[in-house]
C-alpha cells in the first residue's frame, strides 16, 4: 500500500460556518481525512496540517510555504496530496509546477465547492480521487484533480463559481480522468524526464498584471510603474484583447510601453479570452506591440504567466 | 421583403493584409456586402460605412457613434445589422443594450474570425444568419449574431481567438440559433416589453476595472484611485477571485477600499470565473468586503459590468 502525505492548508473543503453565517477555513488534515473512511483503503496516510487560509487569501509567499512542505517530504512519501482553496488553486499548481522542477513523484492539488462536512459535498470524492491519482503514482508531477478530471498544474482555470465542475484544462486537452469506478487513466499526462529534480523555490512576487478593457487610459501604466525615475515593476502582464491586440487609437497605450520598455521593463501579453491564446503577428493591433517590444506569452493561462514570470525573475535574482 | 440597413464599423471581417503581412480593416459595408450574394435574396440592405477599426481600438466614445447612427436610422429600417471586430463585440453589445434602452427592432451584431475575402471564412456564414435573425424580427433588442448562435447583448463574452466559436453566452442560455437551414429559433429571447424606446447615449468613460491575482499590492488601489484628496475614478470594477473575495491577509485591500469608499468611490465587484457569478455572503471572504461597503454585482459579464457602470455614471452626471 502506498505512503501519501496530505498536506492541509485551508479552503472550501476545510470550512466550517462562522457565527455571521459564512464559511471560514477550520478543519486541518487529520479532520478532513476522517470525514473520508474510505481513504483507509486506497493508501496509509500521514498528514500535515500547513495553514488553514481561504485561498483568496494565498500569495506567492503561501506559495513557497507550501512547495518547502513537499520538498522536505519528497524523500518519505510516495505522493503528496494538497488540499487548498478552489479561489487559487490553479495558481498554486503553476507555481509548484515550476518551483519542483522535474519532481519525481505525484503532487496533487485538490479541494472542493461544498465544505467536507456536508453529507453531499464534492470533496468526499475529490480527496479519494486525489489519493487514487497519488497512489498509482505511474505518472510524476504537479496536477489538480477534480469533478473526476486529471490536469496539469499548469494548464488549468477556475472557470465556475457554483458547478462541482470548477476547473477546466484551457490550454491543452486534460492530462486523464478517474472513472466512476475509481480507475485512473492518463490520457495526456506530463512527459517523463530523466532531468533530476531540483527545487527552485526563489520568487519575485513584483510582478504587475492588469487587463485591458475599452476605456484603458494609459496613464494606468505610467502611473502605476514608473511614477518616478525608477520602474516599481520590473514586469508587467497585460492581459490584452483577443489576439493580443493593444489599442492605439485615441486612448494610445503603444507611447507609454515604449517608454516603459525603455526603462527596463519587461512588457509581456497574453489574451483576455480564455481559449486560443495570442498570437501578435495576426493582426495590425498586435504588430504594433510586437514592434514597440511587447513579449507574446501565447497560449497561456493567466495563472501560469503570473507564476511563470514571478518565478523567472527569481531565478535571476 | 425586409429592409435592413448594415452598418460596418471595420473588424477581422473587414481586413486585408496590409504590408507587413499583419491584417488591418479596410472593406467598408458595400464591399462587404458584395462578397455575400445571398443577402440579396434575404433582404433589401442598405449599407452605411461608420468607421474601420480594429475593435481592439473601438472605445466608449465608438459606442455612442455606433448608437446615434442606429438610432438615427431605427425608423427607415425593419432591423439594424452591426459588422464590427470580435475583439471587443460584446463590450459595445452591451454598452448598446443600455444606450437604446428598449428599442423596438432588432440591433444585431455579427462579425467572423477570418476575413471576408477568404473563400471560407466564417463571415459568409454570419453576415446572411444576422440578416435572418435581423429580418425575422419577432424579437426586437440587441443581440450578437454569431457561428449560428444568437446570443443577448448582455449576455456575451468572447472565449475563443482561433475557433469560429468565438463567442459563448455566459450568464444565462443563448438566445436562440440560426439552424442549418437558415431557420431563425427563439429559445430565450429578450422579453418584449411594452416600455417606451428612449435613446441615452451619456457614458461616463471614467471607470477602473482592475483584476485581483495573487501578490496584488493595496497601493494599486491607492496610487490609481486616490492619489491626492479627489478621487481620479468614481468607480471600480474589481475581478475578485471565486464567489467574490477579496483579500484581507499578508496584502490586505479592505483598509484602503474602505478609505476609498470613505472618499465616495463606488467599489463594485464580480467574479473573475466566467461561470457562476459571485455571491458574498457566502465565504468569509466576501462578507468582509460586504462589510467593507464593496457592491456586488453578481453574475454579469466583464463586458456588461463596465458598460453598465460606465452608462448608470452617465445617467446620474
Amino acid at each position: 500500500m502506498k505512503h501519501l502525505l496530505l498536506i492541509s492548508t485551508g479552503g472550501t473543503i476545510s470550512c466550517l460556518k462562522d457565527t455571521d453565517g459564512s464559511l471560514k477555513p477550520a478543519l486541518s488534515g487529520s479532520a478532513l481525512a476522517n470525514e473520508v473512511p474510505e481513504l483507509k483503503a486506497l493508501c496509509s496516510l500521514s498528514v500535515l496540517p500547513l495553514f488553514e487560509l481561504d485561498s483568496t487569501n494565498v500569495q506567492p509567499e503561501e506559495w513557497v510555504t507550501i512547495a518547502e512542505a513537499v520538498n522536505q517530504n519528497l524523500d518519505r512519501y510516495d505522493g503528496i496530496i494538497i488540499s487548498h482553496g478552489t479561489d487559487t488553486m490553479a495558481y498554486t499548481a503553476a507555481a509548484l509546477s515550476f518551483i519542483l522542477q522535474n519532481v519525481k513523484k505525484p503532487v496533487i492539488l485538490t479541494g472542493s465547492q461544498h465544505p467536507i462536512t456536508e453529507p453531499d459535498s464534492d470533496g468526499r470524492k475529490n480527496l479519494p480521487d486525489a489519493a487514487r491519482v497519488a497512489a498509482a503514482s505511474d505518472f510524476p508531477g504537479v496536477y489538480i484533480v477534480f469533478d473526476g478530471d486529471i490536469i496539469k498544474g499548469t494548464a488549468a482555470s477556475k472557470i465556475d463559481t457554483k458547478h462541482n465542475h470548477a476547473f477546466q484544462s484551457i490550454t491543452e486537452p486534460r492530462a486523464g480522468c478517474v472513472r466512476s469506478d475509481g480507475a485512473v487513466v492518463f490520457e495526456n499526462p506530463i512527459p517523463v524526464t530523466s532531468q533530476p529534480y531540483t527545487f527552485c523555490p526563489k520568487l519575485n512576487p513584483n510582478v504587475l498584471l492588469l487587463k485591458l478593457y475599452p476605456g484603458f487610459r494609459p496613464e494606468i501604466l505610467s502611473s502605476l510603474i514608473l511614477p518616478g525615475k525608477e520602474p516599481i515593476y520590473p514586469a508587467v502582464i497585460l492581459e490584452t484583447f483577443g489576439a493580443g491586440g493593444i489599442p492605439f487609437h485615441n486612448r494610445n497605450l503603444l507611447p507609454v510601453i515604449t517608454s516603459l520598455i525603455a526603462a527596463d521593463v519587461r512588457i509581456y501579453c497574453k489574451s483576455m479570452c480564455l481559449y486560443g491564446g495570442s498570437d501578435l503577428s495576426v493582426y495590425e493591433v498586435g504588430a504594433e506591440a510586437e514592434k514597440a517590444g511587447v513579449k507574446n506569452l501565447g497560449n497561456i493561462t493567466t495563472e501560469t504567466a503570473l507564476a511563470k514570470i514571478m518565478w523567472e525573475l527569481g531565478q535571476k535574482s
